[in-house]
Parts: C-alpha cells; sequence; structure tokens
C-alpha cells in the first residue's frame, strides 16, 4: 500500500498538507486539496483506520445492539442503520444481546475497547451502562433518555383497538406484551382508552416474550385460558401467526369465528392466507433515522430534535372481519 | 480507566511483566501471573483493543459479510457465529452486502483498514478479492474455496425430490434458485436425479432470486406458466409460502391439488397452517462451526477439516399429502 510521504510526493505538497485533508483540520487551499484527493486515488491510499483511530481517539465504527436478531423486526432496523452509517463514511460492529445484560455489558467493554465513535441501542438501559459515548436509543425506549428514535405506541395501541373496535368483536382479548419491554404499557393503555370510550369489555393476557421459541408454549395456554376469544389484539406478529395457525388447525373459522390483529408488520405477515392484519412500525426507518442522529451528535452537527417519533399505520389484509357501519 | 503502570505497581511486578501476560508472550511464573490477574481483575483493567492490534498488527475483531439481512437464514446464521466468536474472545462486525460487489469491496476494504483478524463471508467471490486475511466460507461456496462450511445441496435436492416422489406426484414443477448461487444447480441436478431414477416428468420454473422483494411478481409468473402444477418443488421456503399463500387465495387445497416442499426450514414457515414442509438448513450450525474453524485458522491451530459439510434434514408437515406405499 502506498504511504502517506508517496501521496505527498506526487501532489507536490508537504505531508503536514496530507495530514490535513486525511483529518479534515486546519486551512488546506483548495488546488492543493483537489491535488492530494487525485494523488490519493491515483495510488489507491486508504489510511489505517485503526492508526487514525489511535490518534484521533476515535474510529470510524458504530456498535448497534440489538436485543434478538433473530426476530425479523431488527434485521430491518440494523439494514436501516447499515444503509445510513454507510452513507456516512462510517461502519457498524453487531452484537446481538439476546436480552442478557452479561452480554451487553460484554459488547460495551469491547465497544469501548475499539474507541467506537457511538452507540445505536435497541435494548433497554444501554443509557445507564455507556460513559462519555455517543448515544441513540432505538425502539425500546425509556423516557428519561435524550436521545432516540421510537414509535408512537399508545397511538399503535389506539388504532389496533379501533379497528377492532369498528368490526362487531363479541369476546375482545388483548395480549400484552413482556412487563419489562416500556412499549407494552403504551399499547395497552392506549388500546384500553379506545375500548372503554366503546363501552366493548375485553379481557387481558400477559405475555412474557416477544420470541418465537415461546409460541406453542404461549398459544396453547392462550386458548385453555380464553377458548371463546373472538377478536384478538396480538402482541405481536409472530404470536398473532401463531395463534391463527392454531386456530385454523382446529377448524375455527378466520376472520369470522375468530378475527386477529398483530403489531410489527414483519416481512412474512403477508406471505400467509389470510393475510395478518397489523399495525405497521417502521423498523427500517427507525434504524435508518437513528444512525443519521447518532452520526450528527458525533460530528456536533446541530440537532434539532434529539427523540424522533415515527408514526405506525394500520394495514388490514384478511385476518379482520368487514368494518360495520354503525348509524 | 487504571493504567499498565497502575496494575504493575498492584501486582508488585515490572510493567513488562504484566505486557508479557497481557500479550501471552515471553515468560511470566505462575505466581505473578496470578498476582497480574488479581490486580487487572481488581483495577478493572481493560487494555485498550486498538493500541493492541496497531502492536500486534491484528484486532479481535471478525468480519462477517452476509448477502441479505432481510432474508431470516443469514440472521440465525449470523447468531451462530456471533456465539462461537464470542465464546474464543473475538467480537464481530457485520457487513450486510446486499448481493452488491461494490458494497461488499468497500466492507472489505474497511476490514483490512480494522485490521481484522478474519472474515467469514456468505457472499460469493469473496476469496479472489481478499488477501493474506484468513477467510472461511460459509453456505455459498465454490469448489476452488480453501475453507468452508456448507450443507449438501446435492443430498437436499434428492430429499425434496424423494418426499415429492413418494407422493403421487402428477405435475411436478421444481423451481430452480438464482443461476449465481452455486448451490441452485447442485439441488436441481439431486432432485432431477430422483425424477429420472423414478421415471416421473417435470417441468422447470427458473427463478432469479431468492428475495422477499419478489415474490409477488415471481408467483404470479409461476401460475401463469404452470397453472397445473400439482407438486412444487420450491427453491426456498419464502417462495414456497407464497405460492401457498396465492394457492390458499384461489381456493386451492393444500395439499390435495398442489403439494409443495421448501428449503431452508426458516424459524417462520412452522407459523402457518398448513405447516410447510421443507429440507431443514443448519443455519446457525453454519455460521458457529465457520466461525470456530475461522479462529482456529487465525491462531495458527491445526484443522483437521478444512471444507466442513453439515447434512440437510427432511422436515414433514401438512404440505405434502401422505406417503403412498406402492406394492
Amino acid at each position: 500500500m502506498a504511504t502517506i510521504k508517496e501521496v505527498a510526493k506526487l501532489a507536490g505538497v508537504s505531508v503536514a498538507t496530507v495530514s490535513r485533508v486525511l483529518n479534515d483540520s486546519g486551512y488546506v487551499g483548495a488546488e492543493s486539496r483537489k491535488k492530494v484527493e487525485q494523488a490519493i486515488e491515483e495510488l489507491e491510499f486508504y489510511p489505517n483506520e485503526v492508526a487514525r483511530s489511535l490518534f484521533q481517539k476515535k474510529s470510524k465504527l458504530i456498535g448497534l445492539l440489538l436485543p434478538d436478531i433473530a426476530n425479523p423486526f431488527f434485521p430491518l432496523l440494523a439494514k436501516g442503520a447499515e444503509d445510513a452509517v454507510n452513507q456516512l463514511g462510517y461502519s457498524l460492529i453487531l452484537g446481538n444481546v439476546q436480552d442478557d445484560v452479561e452480554k451487553e455489558e460484554e459488547y460495551l467493554k469491547i465497544f469501548e475497547q475499539n474507541n467506537i465513535a457511538g452507540v445505536l441501542s435497541a435494548v433497554q438501559g444501554s443509557s445507564k451502562r455507556l460513559k462519555n459515548i455517543p448515544l441513540v436509543n432505538l425502539d425500546r425506549v425509556e423516557s428519561f433518555e435524550q436521545y432516540a428514535v421510537h414509535t408512537n405506541d399508545y397511538q399503535g395501541g389506539m388504532l389496533a383497538a379501533q379497528a377492532m373496535a369498528d368490526r362487531d368483536p363479541k369476546q375482545v382479548v388483548i395480549m400484552v406484551g413482556p412487563k419489562e419491554v416500556p412499549g407494552s404499557f403504551e399499547r395497552l393503555a392506549g388500546s384500553i382508552q379506545i375500548f372503554k370510550e366503546r363501552d366493548i369489555a375485553y379481557h387481558l393476557f400477559q405475555t412474557t416474550s416477544f420470541r418465537l421459541e415461546d409460541t406453542d408454549e404461549t398459544v396453547e395456554l392462550f386458548f385453555k385460558e380464553h377458548p371463546n376469544a373472538d377478536s384478538v389484539v396480538a402482541s405481536n406478529d409472530v404470536y398473532a401467526l401463531a395463534i391463527m395457525r392454531e386456530a385454523v388447525k382446529r377448524g375455527i373459522n378466520i376472520p369470522d369465528e375468530l378475527q386477529i390483529i398483530g403489531y410489527d408488520d414483519m416481512p412474512f405477515s403477508r406471505l400467509t392466507y389470510p393475510g395478518l392484519s397489523t399495525i405497521a412500525q417502521p423498523a427500517y426507518e427507525i434504524g435508518y433515522k437513528g444512525a443519521q442522529l447518532l452520526c450528527n451528535c458525533i460530528e456536533n452537527k446541530p440537532v434539532k430534535t434529539k427523540r424522533i417519533q415515527l408514526p405506525v399505520e394500520l394495514v388490514l389484509r384478511e385476518s379482520l372481519r368487514e368494518k360495520v357501519e354503525h348509524e
């Protein structure tokens, strides 16, 4: 590989000038800058990022913490984050925390050791464990966190309940997401507001995770506790699909005998028939906007909105009955 | 953070001894080693990986290249790789290449600039573009590649065709995977061998990707070209599910009028009813074993098998008819 000296020689400038161009610091005339850039290109000179990060005490790496890479919501979020950081000249280290605090601490340690420029985290509580490194929380955001991109869970809960309330529900069951995920309560509160306003009775079914591995057990318990449920507001798409599968298997007609709405709009939710109605979360955009926000923080650029809230929307497919128009 | 000097002081040894312990080089007495380790723990001293990697010219980072993070096969593979590298003291940088050669080159450049210790790649052709860095190819492996973990695609193609041939197929269509993926031909060859042996006629339907985004178009074309297909050997689970959805939508009974088998056994393939029969690929294990192999290469440990081939297996669910026993 070419050295900085060779670049300087070819460009006809000093090593210090090349260094100023590389670090984007200090004055360099337009003409010199152009010559240096041409020389860099011609010699295929890529400054060693390790040497650079040691010198600058900051690398061009961004760490992303995910709670569960096997949940398809998070690969989409990761893809959005990755596209944004790449466009801005950074790259991404992925840490899959698997809802394990020790693993998370391990990753944060690795990030610090690599002089990481900033952290994106979809894992709760990272802000308590990170010091002096720019952090943007994604998706699972707590109220005290400073920089965040998340969706409006309360609105999502309202939209789901509204769609159900409009479709003549008889026995409503709301599946409540895991207690430790802050959004679960927001969604529940939003749904309850609507059902109360519309004077519709509902039952609650508490779940303990969003994970695929726990669906069999959860679905069994669900049908045991609520054999007559006819309208289900599910905690996410995975659980909604699992309940639909079990219902179809039992010969229960979807949506006539059991209507259901999910949450997330995972890519696979449109591959079944009946298709799953759901609340679409902009997973890709959460990652994308979060990464942009983080890079602005890292580069000390002015940040207009520290906490970005993205809208969710209702997606109607065949798992809900026709809307009933009341006079 | 504590410095190496403070560690040395607390342990009552020289800085050089601490350094030898950290780098695991040169002689250190058992007693001194123990004292250094205790001091490291007490002071929570974590050597800076950037400084270490500059010195050693090798970081503790491993790069993983994926063709498409939104395809659920790859997050599972990534999870396996991550678990293995973590256990061995490394961490993972993820690069999502999105079937884009330029993006791949961009990532390889970033990897080299960060003095990466080794690369795991599920993207084809990486071996041509990487020099002097240990590389293990995963899943999409070409015959000339030296270190690899992959499955037996030929056997998978045979298993899928065998399952179909045993179930009285009338109009067989084999969906062929994208031409540029080496495994596509292997699977096709395996399927053809079985159908030829059993004297069963078949049609071919060529697909251009494994991507979810392309399912609508592909499924439309499929039903246009093969309206009377009654037995489909699909190229992957995503396409199999998409064909099942369209069939159910059209009122075609699964499996009586149309039976189908997928490939991969994605986590979501068991969430539909009828459930999708498929060929299970050990995605997690491919990542896990690949990472172990890579770490052995990096650490110059003896490697018994350079190319590891993992078995695939038939998973039977409701999308195939009952087996017909011929006398």
